[in-house]
């Protein structure tokens, strides 16, 4: 019940997110009537657009897919783990600005470093949260320790990788952007905290 | 409870794709002082916009009131049953985008193609999920096959539709566009699933 | 149960249309230098802005709370039903233009009408939602024809009055705007659907 | 169950509200090649663009954790309070814009007291909600006097604290922003209604 509200709110916001990427893809200002080559040549020529866009998605994904694991555990919320969630909020709400800069800058090293610097903050707000519900006695009973290591390594891996990423883009950006791509893959596998989950209550 | 927040998240994605719909809907830059006349004859120029608008919420509300009655069934998720659902998600926060192309270029075949695309590969997400779902057990125990084939070929037979206005888009764009204001309308009469769902407990 | 997911999409769609009215609101592109007068004097320039931001939120209050008050008694959806919905969020979706429209052109009778026609359409949707529902058998047990026609006809006083502003329209544009100032004023009283509803359980 | 869907509507207008605030953040206008260097400085320089969205943040925060406590409280609506509560959400609504303008216009004394002013608005709207909820009744029934004092005057501080902040601005615009800064940091720590709330259920 607690924590129905808080749940309602970081739905909404990840909702919103994930759906104000697509503000960013502008339809081209051509003549209304273009041929239909032009028209698919500026399209094509705004591809970085529309993989931010996709990439964008694919991280929110992976974000909501993360906090929605820690709700199944949370059973309770004090003021100060209120404060933490808004800060991660924050957070997302500052990955379609970061999405949309990569898109317009996407082989420029600022854009590059912003958008791992935004992912790992997002992380580290993430892993907060997940660390002050565990010492604060904020999960369900059944949380063993290893289930808070567990999911607390997954998100720190995550962190890891974007940090080094952002160290690459310093020698090379396509590197960096290279490492963007694949890092979320290492999010589509099952991991520790799903075979806990599979024991009891499916995802 | 646990399909619950992927609703939610999917309700709010929903929401948004159809107001951003009317984000392209831009108020004349004419004068303040201009006549009534001159600004009724600007918004009925802009009669694409409109329509466009129209279609994209029935559109919405198609795709909408499927996902609504896959869920109906849908009693547990794992992994990558949220990766589809991502997947799905992430194609429906891009109509708004195609819609707006099409706004704008109407009579462009690119417009058209990258419109009809959009709503195929929506489907064949859709499609993927009831699949992914009926095949791995996730859906409620009285789902028969028959039930899976009859809203799984509901979905195919709108795809097939979609790709075929895209076939016809290459001869002629203004009749592929009359097929995309035709397919909707298959969608208005009830159709297996529904028969089904009027047994116990209706939509 | 299945009705909730009908208001989860009816409630989003009304937060952003709601909120979408705020993105009419532009901040002045002035100097960032410029002095505090001349910005007050900006702002006070754009007050047309303002009072339909004020208008339209109090607007969709209204609908909101029709609606909400409909859900109320509302107990089963069938396909026709969905559709009749999905065409009332439509007409919300489409308010944000319309006051964005009034705001810009507020003296235009273009905008007044254009504004009055979409209130009607609304209350016409809401007013055809409410007696399919009726006359379909999806309200609870206890709803008595005279709470089906008191509510109704609470729908068809508003779409009068603003049926008689877009008339008036035609000879003054200041004298319809007086009227779409005053008449949400009619719902703020409680109405015979409240006093149905004060019974056994509150709003 | 009634007070559900008021509170799924303004969760849905806080989302929102959030996530508007990061739409203006503008991705600089720069040539596609500038220099890393070039990009970095152009970000730097919208600071005022990136403090106000954190501050925009913060101050929705308070006013949903605020408001998400009222709520824990209130039990029953009626249409005065719908009432209330709606200009509340306009008033919540109306942030983002004075967000933007203080974002935009950052030592300028009209941003400054526009932003205050909403803000004391804002509370006003909370506070009238929450007497209005205890004088008539809308609250659960273990609520005291005592309870009903202190959640109140915790919100009249804060308006008391920005309508100090307004008048500072008419003497030095500066020393008001720096007020601003401060004054969120009174909501971090628990207040009276946290104490209550701790007794028997959390937050």
């Amino acid at each position: 019940m607690e924590s129905r509200r808080i749940e309602t709110l970081a739905d909404g916001i990840f909702a919103i997110a994930m759906t104000l990427l697509v503000l960013e893809l502008h339809v081209p200002s051509l003549s209304p009537v273009t041929s239909p080559g032009e028209l698919a040549l500026a399209l094509l020529h705004a591809w970085p657009k529309f993989v931010s866009y996709a990439g964008g998605f694919v991280i929110l994904g992976i974000l909501w897919i993360g906090h929605h694991n820690h709700f199944h555990y949370i059973r309770r919320a004090d003021r100060a783990f209120l404060w933490i969630n808004i800060g991660y909020l924050m957070c997302v709400g500052f990955l379609p600005f970061c999405t949309a800069l990569l898109g317009s800058f996407i082989w420029n090293r600022t854009a590059v470093v912003v958008y791992g610097g935004a992912l790992i903050l997002t992380g580290a707000a993430l892993y907060a949260e997940w660390i002050y519900a565990a010492r604060h006695g904020l999960l369900a009973d059944g949380v063993t320790p290893e289930i808070v290591r567990a999911a607390g390594n997954r998100i720190l891996v995550g962190v890891g990788a974007y940090a080094f990423a952002v160290v690459v883009a310093f020698v090379s950006p396509p590197a960096s952007l290279a490492l963007y791509v694949l890092i979320p893959f290492m999010y589509f596998r099952p991991g520790g905290i799903d075979r806990h989950l599979t024991g009891a209550h499916k995802v």
